[in-house]
């Protein structure tokens, strides 16, 4: 059956989801990509399935705390697979440093002869690092002597953000946030972020085993728990590949899918291979809705929280 | 004076307007670049800038026809330059062919053996091209002898687009759009498309000459006559840099700028290329207020003049 | 049949031939790409194929020069499509002046102060405009009385450079050396561009009229003369639709198609476009060897012209 | 002082190393990149620096792991980080099973139907996972039996491979190369990979604990003894920020960086961050000879390692 692209009106938006469902109504080009990303999130929320959400990048940096807090705490999403730098920035904020917008350097030499570190066009100033430190290092040792009296401790990245959620006073805190509506946190390698090292610099003196089998286990477990499943997929990269592949030791496959990202196919890389490709290795389901939506996550997410906000306010 | 980012907030969004400000607010990555080309347009158009948007591309199999011509009609545009690709696929349709959303076929060769052209993911089925020819060569010898009973007419792109709006019967049309609110349309290069083809067809029979130091007067007259200008650039190519060289032989700059591409910089090309870039050639001036967002016009443009309509019709 | 992937060996290499042949027996990737080709490019030569190039951007400043002249000189390409910021910059370098590849300045403010020019990390010294422009003003001029005494004149881009190649005295210039060869060269919109504004300039004193018909009509007849061809398309925009849509009006396609380009295909928009896509337009055949290398233009193009000239030279 | 812009010239290329310096003459543009990155790599060879190479992607099926042994075995490069994906498809192929070039193929279902699992244009045939599994857990339960009696053991991806490499029987083989040159490989997170998850399975009989911590111990100290580094980076993700962040505990930087990427600055992730950012982050020195060629890895890295041997089998 024939079906016509359909020019989005911009007279017909008056809501976050009227935009939306009038880019998914186009059919076609990024914009229509877009809008059948809603429609997936949507339809996948409606059927039951919970969502795991892979998050690449420094995110936090670049102003997406609460984006991912209030998918959260609006149910929007079940588990996060993400990096060790996005765990790191939004420690810095929970300890109290924001990061900056702006700063006036001549180069990055000069940053660095300031103490500051540049992400892009954000900057974790003078103090985030070191007061990271300052703060960390007491949550460490005694994370570690709460869980282990014995001199060995055998952890995971799971374990430990759980642990540590509750212990943060920042109630903007994704890891914080988290921990309170049980939305697990994983992330694939910690030791790959300047919280890693301050892990590792603790293990110097009190032993501490971060297993990598141990996560790989229990998010194992939440895919196997989980009768149908939405794979959103935020940048590429290690989260992506980590979450796709929880389900290859499963009988079952995520059933719906959505990826954000800039990367490209042509490279060969996993983080710009598209979803059908996933469905060759058994991650994904043929018939799964899915799309790749390539544009600026930084845009994408936010409009898909937003509109998921506004659909849950509305239906009370 | 440091400037914190600012977390985006689904709970303050309410409209787009909203939507823009917020993403605004974050003044990092993408978002805050999107954010930021809303704030641009705003300013530009409180200060009485004219909008010179500049479209590449083939954006009516896209979805962006209404979205260019809600732009004309709620005056947030001024004067257009863009492909013959955009004008014949909107030609296309004002002939009273639909572009199509999805066709199944196994192939590009089982499409052209159907007689259907592939735009990306949006086609133009058997029908478009045969009836765009059978109406578009009346109107092209129409225009011919209306012009120049001497056997010779010399003519340009934006004057055969003048003549032509009125004549078209669709209220949808850009084409037709433009002509009613006096909004200029420029194609550069009218040869290099398929109506460039059928002109080219006519002029076998009946002498039709398409004068390319024509258009480029009439441009530089507009921008001469433009007090303060904003440079909107979706996309790149001949439309970017033909509407950006319309500042060169005058004393004047463009005094805003937004650029919306997925083009990268390190080809060297102009399309990819900054606006600063552009400063050092003196279209635009150091002091501009100017923005680059690296994302898909189809999700970008509709954004910005959906903005503008609500902002429109609020103050009202 | 299955055919194994071929791991690429360092120590089989030990011309550009061997390089791009061993390339090419990897069969996949951006590596199987490149190779392939360079398969492509000889095997449509050997079937006395005639190549036609598209070249898009300001490859000038980009080092290219000598590449485009090269493959003109060993008879590797038979006629060019260009941007009239190709042709500007040749004329530049042809009138004696160098572009930089370094120039120290804090800013593209203080880079306009000083009359320099940025074409990426490639700059327009201050004697390149205003040099540029006392030699054309001259040369236009000659052009126009030599051609037209009777006060109008009506040309196209591809017959101005013919005229203007043997007038350069820069045995190095592309349009000198492709009129010696007799490789014709067109500029679809030679008016984009400051060439094309000093034409402009002077058609205010002396009636010059670039007829965009004409062009149109002699490329169209180049394709239509030349049995066998193939497409080399580096880089996108007016050139790459303009050389193609040259089979559209022919009983004919383009036989063999390699595209250059870090364009992508997802914002729908011609430059990115695939060759198949190309299939279902009939601008080339379904059975066409072709191929896309997703890579820099100023890295692919120099391999394949140098592959080419060893091969010539071996074959001799 | 100035400099002008040299076009690359075919006539000068007859050898890899030709080419290169070609490229790195031309000064500007991609091509001028590229030969940067073969000037920053034997500066620092003859510095006496140690080269560290981080891989991204699945580079095996992609035709790549003939450059990685011939890097090895030329003592181009010292130590490697990488993904599990490249581990896990060098042992596919050292366990008997090639990578496809092509199957014929209606989809990525019928792919998985079949059990052939896809890379972009590459293929794992069906007895490729299953002989893997096959022969990595013999090999598993052999690593479990010699380290530990004990019932228990601790180990690391950097471990686990140096005693894996001497049991290959492939000379093909990254991983038995490796060894055999004593060139260490971190895999940061083996968990994300097939071979992970082989891993956690005989986990699940023998407790195996892959500890993050342990190789994050080692490849400091690895940078801690070398006395000069270069970073090369082919491709982003872990790889690419585990390697660099290994200088963040030490007092020195890595003095010289090369990065291959297609990926792109703008989203503010590490892969397309700019090696100036680093030097914020006191990753890299401000002075480092540095170079980022935005180009594919599979057409980049074979020309590094290709002049490499070319000037070393010269100077023998």
């Amino acid at each position: 059956m024939k079906k016509s692209v359909h020019h989005f009106n911009p007279e017909n938006v008056s809501s976050i989801n009227d935009l939306l469902d009038e880019f998914a109504k186009t059919g076609v080009f990024g914009g229509g990509n877009l809008g059948k990303a809603k429609d997936i999130l949507f339809k996948a929320k409606a059927d039951g399935a919970k969502v795991f959400l892979s998050l690449a990048g420094a995110m936090v940096p670049g102003g997406m705390r609460k984006v991912i807090t209030t998918a959260i705490k609006s149910g929007m999403i079940d588990l996060i697979v993400t990096t060790g730098a996005n765990i790191t920035h939004d420690l810095i904020e929970a300890f109290g440093v924001k990061h900056l917008q702006r700063v006036d350097a001549e180069s990055d030499q000069e940053l660095r002869e300031r103490g500051i570190d540049r992400v892009y066009n954000a900057f974790v100033p003078e103090t985030g690092f070191p007061n990271f430190e300052d703060n960390i290092k007491i949550l460490i040792d005694e994370f570690y002597e709460t869980k282990n009296k014995e001199g060995q401790l055998i952890t995971s990245s799971h374990e430990f953000l759980s642990w540590l959620g509750p212990k943060l006073k920042d109630d903007e805190s994704i890891v914080k946030v988290a921990s309170q509506y049980s939305v697990p946190i994983f992330v694939p390698v910690i030791a790959d972020s300047v919280l890693g090292l301050q892990i590792w610099l603790r293990s110097q003196f009190k032993t501490i085993i971060v297993d990598e089998m141990r996560d790989l286990e229990v998010i194992q477990n939440y895919f196997h728990d989980s009768e149908k499943t939405l794979a959103l997929i935020a940048g590429g990269g290690v989260p992506k590949n980590y979450m796709l592949q929880s389900s290859l030791m499963s009988d079952k496959d995520y059933q719906y899918g959505i990826a954000i990202t800039m990367d490209r196919v042509e490279t060969g890389g996993l983080s710009g291979a598209t979803l059908t490709e996933a469905v060759s290795w058994g991650k994904l389901t043929w018939e799964s809705p899915k799309v790749t939506v390539y544009s600026d996550v930084t845009i994408v997410l936010p409009l898909l929280v937003t509109a998921w906000v506004e659909e849950s306010q509305h239906k009370k």
